[in-house]
């Protein structure tokens, strides 16, 4: 099952000829999970043949305009198209009032209903958790409540070894039971250990998204171990200082983020306009953590082959 | 000096991956006066590589998401980009509020001023008279108050007949007053008629914006004798019904006001993304409107030649 990131805006506040205002679609079993909404990211979705009806969870991280002004007109032409799904909504808890005044001043009217989930607090939050993913929310440091997320692919089952089902005649009815790690008792009475009948599912498969914080120690903890980090860096490491004026981070924070929580790959984006080729950017974020890859429109990261990167 | 349409957008409220919401750039003397501001409108202007510090006058038809998404992001990009110069802003008269209130709503902070001009009223009013050019505004009839916008440009000073300059002597600190219409003296105070050593300076050139609307009898008055004519043709004509019902036009309704206003030329737009192909939907206006162009993504429609189209 894919499990797999599409960067379709990698711009900070100023986009720029090359580059979208943030936007990132994950696929997770072919569900879509859509992590922050800039202006055009309804283009960008069809550019990219990204199907609007797969998606019915959006992520809003923090209410800068960089991050939110796609919302309306994806939302008005999810209505136009005659969708009539629920649409999971999860943002930063004073918008649920601004939305629906926002939404009304513009005259537009949904045929779908919008289930709106407020992000608070500053402590990890388990916000969404079904048969296949859980979601946890966590807060940054910017210059407005704006929050991470962590998604994780629940445990997979085991596996069962092909030999051992025609050696122990293990019937089919059995197995969904022994592959979430039952052990099987034989026609003769004897108790066959799972662990000599199976071996372990493909490891889970996770992503976590931050954007925007300046660098705080406690973040490595809220999203260690996970797969992938997208992490911001809007500056070089020589604008430190104007990074934390801003509420933003250098290179070298992303890249210290990505060292301290043990990543398997850092994809880094959100990138300032003054830079017009990111080169430089990647490699100096390589040389505190190599395996950084630049955020890049349009681009898919599948994180189910992250290890041949 | 140019008089040249620049269409950024000429989707309807649907955009498609060819077709952005509308947005539309008038260049009058290098000067840039933007008309609408649908979602993206921002990235198409970089794509067209039209610089954001010559645009110093906003008009937004109505308040529906297609014309006005954009907004948000633009001004906000003119603020990172160090604008101070006051930026005109055209609107109906309620956004004067909303617009405050979403800025804020957005943290966002513009270290320039805006000048607001409600729009309001049925007939023709002049919103903006300087010495090169004038607007004037008419409601049009849509769902929500919807304006439309005449620019014309001040009749052109008269050429003087080079000959007449050495027949007559005609020094040069009384040239400006004769191609303003003045009669001249010359030395021995015989008075040369301003006919007779002048020739009429070209026609001034002309647009006009009708978007939303739907067709109405009066509208040609308001547009009469403008060189081009953009008009919304949303639907065919079968749709005649639709179109009506959502306060939009259909191609013939589009071609009609044309002919009826004696427009050099009429640009249709703003089609319904049901159309993947508009070849037919221009033919269509052609059997009532002949000289009828599409509106095009990132195509100039230079008005100072419309002649030679």
């Amino acid at each position: 099952m894919p499990f797999k990131l599409t960067i379709l805006g990698s711009s900070s506040a100023l986009p720029t000829s090359e580059r979208f205002p943030s936007a990132h679609v994950l696929n997770a079993h072919e569900r879509l999970f859509l992590i922050d909404c800039g202006e055009g990211t309804q283009m960008q979705l069809r550019r990219n043949r990204i199907r609007f009806g797969k998606i019915n969870h959006i992520f809003i991280s923090h209410l800068h305009g960089d991050h939110v002004f796609g919302l309306y007109g994806l939302l008005s032409s999810f209505s136009l198209m005659g969708r009539e799904a629920t649409l999971h909504l999860y943002a930063p808890e004073n918008y649920g009032d601004l939305l629906h005044s926002h939404l009304s001043d513009f005259d537009i009217h949904l045929n779908f209903d919008i289930d709106f989930i407020p992000l608070s607090g500053k402590d990890p939050v388990c916000i969404l958790d079904d048969t296949y993913l859980s979601v946890t929310s966590f807060l940054l440091e910017h210059r407005v409540p704006a929050y991470g997320f962590l998604f994780r692919e629940k445990p997979h089952d085991r596996n069962i070894i092909k030999e051992a089902i025609e050696k122990y005649n293990i019937p089919t009815v059995r197995m969904q039971a022994i592959k979430k790690g039952e052990d099987f008792v034989a026609e003769d009475g004897r108790v066959i250990k799972n662990e000599d009948i199976t071996i372990p599912g493909p490891a889970p498969h996770s992503y976590a998204y931050c954007s925007d914080t300046r660098y705080f120690a406690r973040l490595a903890r809220f999203v260690s171990d996970v797969e992938l980090l997208y992490h911001e860096a809007t500056f070089d490491s020589s604008l430190s200082d104007l990074a934390l004026k801003t509420g933003h981070s250098t290179t070298s924070d992303a890249a210290r983020v990505a060292k301290e929580a043990r990543v398997k790959a850092l994809v880094i984006g959100h990138f300032s306009s003054r830079y017009k080729d990111i080169t430089s950017l990647v490699e100096e974020a390589r040389t505190i953590f190599p395996r950084t890859f630049p955020a890049i429109d349009g681009r898919d990261y599948d994180i189910a082959s992250i290890d041949e990167w």
